[in-house]
């Protein structure tokens, strides 16, 4: 499972002061926890900067590769100009975050693809909005496959993104994104899918809970990257023990190492 | 989710004493919390009775039918004495656990279910002991389906359990698993499949986490029965969290329902 850490975003109240503020130990310290917790991409989501989102996008990736050498950013943003920047300074291979299909941010998003290669978040929306027909996403998946390999784009570097309405609104919400997953799997091999799967719990309590549970229903269809809190420590706990289960785990060696370093152990701290 | 409350097991010390006592306080309040938190069946299991295995097992169901009246009992035992004195005394319809391959074992229990006619559970064992291989368990599973069926009972009143070998000790043994399960669920709609998942974390720390998340996959492959521990809330709240996810609770109404009377505030109690 690849893990796209997503806590800075500008849209979580605490960043957007930390980003205002150029608040460096804030900051490094939310990307240093989450590195540690197993993140293979930080995301980092200016938009609330408006006007400054480029210059910011750009400060905070070198900031945090500043760092953590290591680290890998998922640059997260609507706005071109800001992608370009957080291209422009990024080292090593980033993950965009994201192509659609609607037609001005396709096109405005696939020149910077063919010049800087990154790995690519597709998103199954359009101009129509996002459809509640698993048809309709799914073959916009295809869509973008098509798109981005023949701008340069191996399928390793694809993650597909089905969406996710809300189960307290639609019925048939889960069982939708999850038959979308398994059918990218099942029909581009090496393809990857990938999930910000909060939006299932929209609307109901226990929200943690449902996303949980669902991230191992989501395991079983395909799923193989999702941006979520690795500092959930149940859901990275569910990951784990979902792998192994599913028999992609050898000799169970990453469930006792995490049980090893205590991430199994999920009692509440008092 | 058809729960079968596995708690009363005479192979757990505890009931083993009670059953020897004659301890009706132990066994009543372990029936009633079973039955209260959820339970279709209560299992009865005396086989460390032995010698006294019919009589207690009558004793035991009379006892619970007695004070739970609508409460329907799983007639646990590998003695066709036992089951038969527990069929003789049970009121309403039985679930019998259970019938294999096993020829000697399966002979002396056909002519109890042509007489009294319960629900069944179906090991896929013969024998030659439990198969690793999935063909040989899913081939036992439908020769059980056609001899039962041939015997006057409904597939509905089936319970197939694919059986499960530890993780720790065979890769595969989920995978296994789940794809008997998705198989006979495919093949035979209407057919139940049952298990009684604990063995999957036989091995391992922090087996209940193994179990909770293992019952995740296995109702994503269509388990519609479980042996488990209703009392383990964490368990309970997975199982009614899938079934939402899974598309099948209109409104969301078992999830808010179970919300409302506690079921999901999984707080560990001080």
């Amino acid at each position: 499972m690849i893990i796209v850490g997503e806590r800075i975003n500008s849209t979580r109240k605490p960043i957007t002061e930390a980003l205002e503020a150029r608040d460096e130990v804030f900051l490094l310290n939310e990307a240093r926890r989450q590195w540690d917790a197993g993140s293979a991409y930080i995301d980092v989501n200016t938009a609330m900067m408006r006007a400054k989102e480029p210059e910011v996008m750009a400060w905070v990736i070198e900031l945090i590769q500043g760092e953590i050498a290591e680290a890998l950013i998922a640059i997260d943003s609507a706005n071109p100009a800001a992608l370009e920047a957080g291209f422009k300074v990024h080292k090593g291979r980033a993950l965009m975050n994201s192509i659609n299909m609607e037609v001005e941010r396709r096109d405005a998003i696939i020149p910077l693809i063919a010049e800087f290669k990154p790995r690519v978040v597709a998103l199954t929306i359009d101009d129509g909005g996002i459809s509640k027909e698993a048809d309709k996403r799914y073959n916009l998946g295809v869509q973008l496959i098509e798109l981005l390999t023949e701008n340069g784009i191996d399928l390793d570097d694809i993650f597909v993104d089905p969406l996710i309405f809300p189960v307290s609104a639609e019925l048939q919400a889960g069982n939708i994104s999850l038959e979308i997953m398994g059918r990218l799997k099942a029909n581009f091999p090496g393809v990857h899918t990938i999930c910000g799967l909060s939006n299932i719990s929209f609307g109901l309590p226990e929200r943690s809970l449902l996303n949980q549970v669902f991230m191992v229903l989501a395991l079983d269809r395909g799923l193989d990257a999702a941006i979520i809190d690795p500092l959930d420590k149940r859901m990275m706990a569910n990951i784990v023990t979902a792998t192994t289960l599913l028999g992609k785990d050898k000799a169970c060696r990453k469930y006792l190492k995490t049980y090893r370093s205590g991430g199994l152990d999920l009692t509440p701290t008092t």
